[in-house]
């Protein structure tokens, strides 16, 4: 197959949006710019053996999760999505089925109304993802992760562990049939949902001082988030909203199911800081959260309190150069 | 080394701009909006083994050709760019000389006010680099690939065929030692100049109906061009502007010289059609431009008159698949 006939063939996933002027196929992409709006830029990498293998995921998964990844990255600033490019590195046998990548890509991008408008495919060895999203947020309120300060509680999207808990089954020969345990694991490491719709929910009813997605695990992610913001961050064990699943492989595999949780990559869940004084919000309005610790004045740093003992989480969690 | 402590090196080389809110760091970089643009999105790849190889580019050059292809694309539809994410795959041993790629990358994108807001880094195999950059233009003022028109005249900026002079002037061993016209190749080769400032000289002078980035050849980018026209385009050989160390080389091997113009990728020159009216303009305001042939009403093709003969040029040129 040829490039041009291969983009003819990718071309047909471009959704049209009143915000696109032009879509791909051109030197750019256009879309118009809209007052009272901040432009936010992000970018990920989804690599083949290194962040997936075709044994863990599917071609449609990959693309999937690829894009739910970039989008994650909007939802940690309290943005929307608006337009999207992805670079694919396409090995000879997953050019015949390049579409099942798309849909994964279509079907999350779909969901939160962004448009592929570009991109570029090149012939290589391993297949590659990198996605590059443009969304928007409203002028001024893009939410950091600097923001946290002393006394502000932490609470977190979603559930923890899945991911890990599933990857940790995997090496250790535990998924081979149907267990509604691996199952539910799976779920969330094959089809992550970035927050978009709870961090705009959230930002509604709550005052938010600082925000991050925790792509690379609440223990370095959450340490990053305490550096940049110059505080400590402490979380209970006991808090952490486990899955079932998760609980159920730990006592399986005679270990802490927290240390599952804490480690736990590719979540794209968002830790939240904000004041003690929105506490009774939270609850008044249900919000998607869970209070699983809080900030203090203290030196850099992120631990958990398990077991009567406060460990460090600094360096717990994936780390792109290992 | 670990992934943030590489990081923190590399948001050192980050240029604030009064347009950027948050540079690299956080989840997204953040940017003003500004009245009366619509933006422009585009990506491209460079992958070691594809695009390149350590032997014919430095890390400096690598950095540097990455930044200029994809700004390429934002001239090429009358725009100037405004902020990039880059994504990094890094080889061990390449680690510790990141630096010299963003020096290069630095080098590039300095020149043209554009900030690189964010990206990733992975460790990999193959040194590759993803480069995003979003840009802006004058709103309703973008030019695409699809407006060129019969009577239309085609015009290039800069001159052809020294990049692909080089790769097969050191195909052919040609290239060690100092040799003044291999020296020129290489230049153009190593550094090509992305052509926004000459895109906005012309744009302010004269009527322009099509643009397009001649990154894969004129050959195959002209045919692109002529396809999304609905128009033939005609070339004549003996307009083309051929640099001497091209024509030097190919009296060496006793090829045609257009043969290497028209197949040359890597070029970034910008391909223009404009209406023949305003060729006087061209002239008078001293345009870096050269006129090269024609826009013909018949199917969609292009083509080059040379030695008396009407040539086919619609797949010569680079093909990301081949």
């Amino acid at each position: 197959m040829r490039e041009d006939e291969l983009l003819r063939e990718l071309f047909r996933y471009f959704k049209e949006s009143p915000r696109i002027i032009k879509g791909p196929g051109d030197d750019c992409g256009v879309l118009k710019s809209v007052p009272g709006k901040d432009i936010l830029l992000t970018s990920d990498s989804f690599i083949e053996g290194k962040h997936f293998t075709h044994e863990l995921l599917s071609l449609r998964e990959v693309g999937y999760k690829a894009g739910a990844a970039a989008l994650s990255d909007i939802a940690a600033m309290g943005g929307k999505p608006v337009a999207a490019l992805v670079n694919l590195n396409l090995p000879e046998r997953v050019i015949p089925r390049v579409q099942e990548i798309y849909d994964g890509l279509n079907e999350v991008f779909s969901k939160f109304c962004t448009s592929i408008v570009g991109g570029n495919v090149e012939k290589t060895d391993k297949l590659e993802l990198h996605v590059f999203v443009m969304g928007e947020v409203i002028q001024e309120k893009a939410i950091y992760r600097d923001g946290a300060r002393p006394g502000d509680l932490l609470a977190i999207t979603g559930d923890l562990g899945r991911p890990q808990g599933f990857l940790t089954a995997y090496h250790k020969g535990l998924t081979k049939g149907f267990k509604w345990w691996v199952n539910d694991m799976r779920e969330k490491f094959a089809r992550p949902t970035p927050r978009i719709e709870e961090m705009e929910k959230i930002r509604n009813e709550i005052e938010i001082h600082a925000a991050i997605d925790i792509s690379d695990g609440l223990g370095i992610d959450s340490y990053r988030m305490a550096r940049a913001s110059g505080v400590e961050m402490l979380f209970y064990a006991e808090k952490l909203p486990i899955n079932e699943s998760v609980k159920h492989l730990s006592s399986k595999l005679e270990i802490k199911d927290w240390f599952l949780a804490v480690e736990s990559g590719e979540e794209y869940e968002l830790l939240i800081a904000f004041p003690a004084s929105e506490k009774e919000k939270l609850e008044r309005h249900k919000l998607p959260l869970t209070i699983i610790g809080e900030v203090r004045e203290d030196k850099p740093g992120s631990y958990i309190m398990a077991d009567g003992m406060k460990i460090d989480l600094s360096r717990r969690g994936w780390d792109a150069l290992k």
